[in-house]
């Protein structure tokens, strides 16, 4: 017999709508919305969520869990990182299976499965690496789509390892232009940066912060119009990863102004941290090597203004930890053997609220990049990303007036470092729901490995 | 004692979401969204709406009935114009009242309250023309804007009529900056088109079609630029009217990609009629006089990338009929004589919904571009523009695969042509409910003069 | 019998080539240009030019000699103004007769004719300022292209005084197109300035630095589209006076980049000085306050890149002079009764020089943008502008490496103030001959009132 | 003892001036520039130019005689190539030595010496193409700069040819920053595009109007885009080699706006000729295949757009003859296979001349971009491109009025067909001379194999 839970008195704001209304859930989803009064529900369970937010749980859609990378892994796995995520107010999140260049698509999904079953406290679904097109790759291609891995990353930067050349990319997006599914780029022209690494390191410049010099702006734009043009020589739509230079955003602005269907995404990194970061005395700036890079602050108020006029259309995390200790470190002496990433998954839901406190976006537009674009830009909506009847039961209490300072001591992802140590923000998460499971309950972790269950996906349902 | 009615088994369709889902209404407005089968609502009314869409009535946001114009009346009063449109799919309006040079903006208002009350089958509001800037006009727009009045057109065009100087614009935007109020303009270099219109008529070119060459689309554009960086100047947001140039939408792309709160409305003629219509023989193109006049073909696909981009934002019909007898004849041998204005407030919602299934737009674009969208820019949003709990119950039940032709003969506007006479269109407006009385009931009307109230409006919703 | 001067072992510099090359005179035209060498001349008179530039002589196309302006005269009468730009190396001035409002331009010829003629120290040219566009001053532009006015000063700013609405400027631009005159447009939204000005005076702001504030570059790149527009819709050239905002250059370049016959000027004062000068304490900012104003410095940049890039194509002085004393103190309390008008006709040649020495541009750049672009937008070239078989011999004998202070001290301009005193500049005219005549002998001047005569033009040399 | 020639007469038109000028010619230069009249000059030799144009001789920067290409020559050797350029009225070649991958520079450029010494009608210069960047090949291009082989072309298309990758090209571009080379790009993304070609062959499309399709339009302006922001990364200018598509001009145009050294050279056969004849019945379009294609009718238009505001800089032929009958005939059944060129040395000067018949450009504007800006761009001036004291006497008279068909069977370049077969043009070249001597006499063949001589180059004079 199913169980009923209702959620009382909350703020429902979703990306279009800010209602005051009851959530009525059933069977871990949502069975109706109605404004307070209106029923006796016969409800087992009363969340009360007076001057609270209830909000559609997070959609983180770029993660690398376990992730091997230069000769170490990403440290979090997907038991700590999902829990982390849980604990950030995010419920779903989108990982990258791998392709080892020699091996097929299938081979990689199945070890990203087998990484994962068992083990995520949310939902998870995967997208796929392509680092080997072939013939063969481009025919796993189709079935992917159809069981529900609708989406192939392909890498601009990274040569020898996941780097695909011009006609590589193009391949795989007339194949996704048939097949419905969707390039995802690093965009970023490794093999110009390669020959930038060699001279900086050729000079003695080995210090993180010539990670950031030069991995230049103007290459990241390069490679995100060269990524748009062949797709538009293929007929299929884009979506550009990790953003972070402004002038890779005017290249997107130009091509959607031309009508193409290009997306890009931008991560919390971008917007709130900057070279000033990587040139973080001692070796601290190792923290924030992740490429695309950290850039000049004068790029993020671009960032949000791309956010606001929609050129830049999510934010995802690049969740891809490693530890200072003994992780980055092994890139001291020289900045291009830093494994490249950041731990993020649990801050993004609320350093975006912290941009609604701020006034770079608002409340909806908080709720529309992180969890409903994403969900339906990866064919998961509006199973995921918003709260309507028949929508799975993925839902967070906000307290939009608690203050919290973030900081590895208390964080739950499994890294010894925060990014934004010390940064204090007004907004948390109070309570979690995964399909009507109450994972996180007034800050206490309720949940489990194993509830979270793979999510496989329809095609993109952004398209215009 | 209340009473309620659930429209059961439609595809609920909004701006946002595409649901099945029962629709309960209680005491005029929406109270619960439900999952099929959730709940035992005891309605006092079931409307089955299986294999219909359940959407919101549409908001026409500029119209003009009874307005007079070159001497002559729009033929539509306020009790045939809103019972059109309640036929059409739109359960609210937003008329303009006039203020007269030399009068104030009171006059004006309460002259066209006047003319409403007790004679609309649906809701209504207003903007305010304001013709005379000057100090008391100033500072009554700060009165306007507290009792709901929010939004003020100026016009760039019809000098000694209508025509504001930039530096009036430029004062009222000033105003509006401070009060919350929205600038909307009528954009289009009015003293020089003067120029060309008596040229032209001086050269014996008095055929309808020479509005259309007179008024030109640089003309357009230019004044569209202009308005833009005066609003710049003033610190405040703006809504262009009827956009019909491509290259106007052009200005809009760059004000809109600089991050300007800058807006743009168009209009079913001008996405589905051209100066081929203009041009049609005999007096014929008189009925498609109207400014900004029609545009070569071309420009058509411009304004529909312009709708998918979100450059433009908004379709309305500004409907302004004047019957072809009597009335547009007023021209015949000076096509400046001919008096501005064409049907369509009954036609906007059908076209729209063509434009869907011709595949110019999604349907949640539809909903979100002729409901949601004008709701919100102009402060009645959750009340009007969406389906939630809530709302207003202002809900049409629409058929999608019912076919229809549009025709004069068939028409509920009070005029003597149709603009698209002959048009086969496929999807139909079946039942309308407003405030969650039914006045359309299955292609009848059951509705009322008087039942539409007066809808004040809050300021804009549509900022970034 | 006819006499022959040559100048000898010089570089002789144009807006094409750099040559090493003698320049024989005969009749006061150039005869010759030779290999050094080549051939035995038979001069009267050699004037060695060893290690200096031979250069054209200026051509200042925009001068206001004796300009009433706010209840003053510019205080440089074409005696001592012309005088004064002999000694600064310039040739050729094209001043600005003025049509009153209720006159006609005939009227107006003549009194600017009366005022120059017998008194110039070198030779001059009028355009004219067009203030009260009619169907009787239509007509009278033709007769004036006809005998050698061939440019017409039409205003957006100055409401009352020269400003033309967008009907007259349409119909003024009409007619050129047809009789090949040139629209020389000041670009800024007077009737909006005119709003800005009144209320920085209501709220005490008076000094000369509210002048920088109120005339907003945004108004001046407005006014600047606007003409291009207008321009297009008559299908008519135009040549934008005094471009200072960064803003207009970018309209510039726009237009441009379509194609459009469109032209840019800029002076010496936007690309050297800026708001810091208008700021300067005291009622010193007085001593710059011209329209267009001067800009922010970051403005300084791209107006050089403009002209590099060929988006601005003349440099002029609009010289304009008033005495500090007596004259721009008229503005105390009042920064808009401050007349209008900086000093540089003597200025101009050696600032363009200083911007060769410092990179800014090239030296052939220099003589295009100073003597040969202004000679052929204004249909004096060959005869001005350039050296060659047949050129008038209106030459400059330039030390490129002679260094000099400017100051009001040294001066030959009846000004009392110097808006670069004590800027140090390398290179100085040393000789300058007019039709072969030496007016400047190693800077003793030589030349005579009367020497200069009225240089009727041909229409515009510059369209493509 | 030195021989004094005097052309008499003419009308001497040069990129900045058309003046009506005896051009006194000893030792092989130009000597002096007068007026008629205005010196006895004891001239040897009189040629009479009355009322013809006596005119630069062309440059024509981009010629491959003898290139060796898809297993073939072109059929005109630097002998009979340069007659034909002579016939032609172009003076001066640049042609392209190739370096061998695994070969040095020096080998490449000596093998080309070889080819050309003691054959050429006219003199000749050598641009270098890198096909192989390694340590050796940068220190080598410092070596070459020095000896006057100042420019270097690089490939983005013909994998495993002549094709770079960005990082040889950035390190190329590095290296021209710093030792003033100019990287001239073949501008087309050859890896996407030999994907496209295979798919095409696949599916059967093998004709030569296919090679038109998979050249695609915007894989040109993509790697036109991608060799601007590599320049820039590197700090260096760029030229783009045969501009053929509208896309890649506004590529040009967006960077000339941004101020960057970027220059665009355009073909004749892209001005005049389109897919139309690539699309001739038969194997005929095969005569008109060339790399970039020809494109579609309306890219035409666009091309002289830049031309007229110098977004495209120079007009060179890319010359690279085969002959239809057993060349061109080696890529029946596979337009791979087709080698890749077109005749057209003879032909520039006329059919830019019939471009100014026409109205393209004006006669001043023709002379800038046949023969001074392609002379100043690779280092020839003012000893080449112009007619100035000093300059070469490289000089055509030029009858403007004479009227000619182009034909194969008149032509003088040595193929078998000629690509504006049965075209008429007005204009044609009468006599020419090269360092003053005549080898085009009244339309006969004076001059003889040896006569022209290796012009070593200066770096590019064209930079801002």
């Amino acid at each position: 017999m199913s169980t009923r839970t209702v959620i009382r008195g909350g703020l429902v704001i979703t990306a279009s709508d800010e209602v005051h209304a009851d959530v009525l859930i059933e069977d871990g989803r949502v069975a109706a919305l109605a404004v307070p009064g209106t029923q006796e529900w016969g409800a087992d369970r009363v969340i009360d969520a007076t001057g609270k937010y209830v909000i559609p749980g997070g959609v983180d859609a770029h993660t690398h869990m376990e992730l091997p990378f230069g000769g170490t892994f990403a440290s979090d796995t997907f038991e700590t990182g999902t829990r982390a995520a849980a604990w950030g107010g995010t419920t779903t999140i989108v990982d990258f299976a791998v392709q080892s260049v020699g091996h097929s698509l299938r081979e990689g999904l199945d070890a990203w499965h087998a990484k994962a079953e068992g083990n995520c406290a949310i939902d998870y679904g995967f997208h796929m690496i392509v680092s080997d097109v072939n013939q063969d790759t481009l025919k796993e291609m189709d079935l992917l789509v159809e069981e529900g891995v609708t989406s192939f990353k392909q890498f601009m930067a990274y040569p020898g390892v996941f780097y695909s050349d011009d006609g590589q990319i193009l391949r795989a997006m007339q194949r996704s232009a048939e097949n419905g599914g969707l390039i995802m780029m690093h965009a970023e022209n490794g093999i110009a940066i390669d020959v930038l690494v060699e001279q900086a390191l050729a000079r003695g410049e080995t210090d993180p912060r010539y990670h950031g010099e030069v991995r230049k702006a103007l290459l990241e734009a390069e490679a995100t119009h060269r990524a748009i043009r062949l797709a538009q020589v293929a007929g299929a739509p884009l979506y550009v990863v990790h953003v972070s230079a402004m002038e890779a955003v005017a290249e997107l602005a130009r091509a959607r102004d031309e009508g193409l269907n290009v997306f890009g995404e931008t991560c919390p990194q971008y917007l709130f941290l900057s070279t000033d970061n990587l040139a973080e005395p001692g070796f601290e700036g190792a923290k924030y090597v992740c490429s695309t890079p950290l850039r000049p602050r004068e790029h993020q108020a671009q960032l949000w203004k791309g956010l606001r006029t929609n050129d830049l259309q999510v934010v995802s995390t690049d969740h891809c930890p490693f530890c200072f200790a003994g992780q980055k470190e092994l890139g001291r002496g020289d900045f291009s053997k830093i494994p490249n990433g950041m731990p993020g998954v649990e801050n993004r839901m609320d350093l975006l609220h912290q941009a609604v406190v701020e006034g770079h976006i608002s409340r909806r537009r908080w709720i529309e990049i992180a969890c409903a674009t994403p969900a339906r830009m990866f064919g998961m909506y509006p199973k995921k990303g918003t709260i309507a009847p028949g929508s799975d039961a993925d839902i967070v209490i906000y307290d939009p007036g608690a203050e919290q300072v973030m900081s590895a001591e208390t964080h739950h992802m499994n890294v010894d470092y925060s990014a934004y140590e010390g940064k204090r923000t007004t907004g948390r998460v109070e309570t979690v729901l995964s399909r009507g499971e109450v994972v996180i309950n007034e800050r206490e972790y309720t949940g489990r490995a194993g509830h979270g269950t793979y999510t496989p996906r329809s095609t993109c349902q952004y398209l215009t």
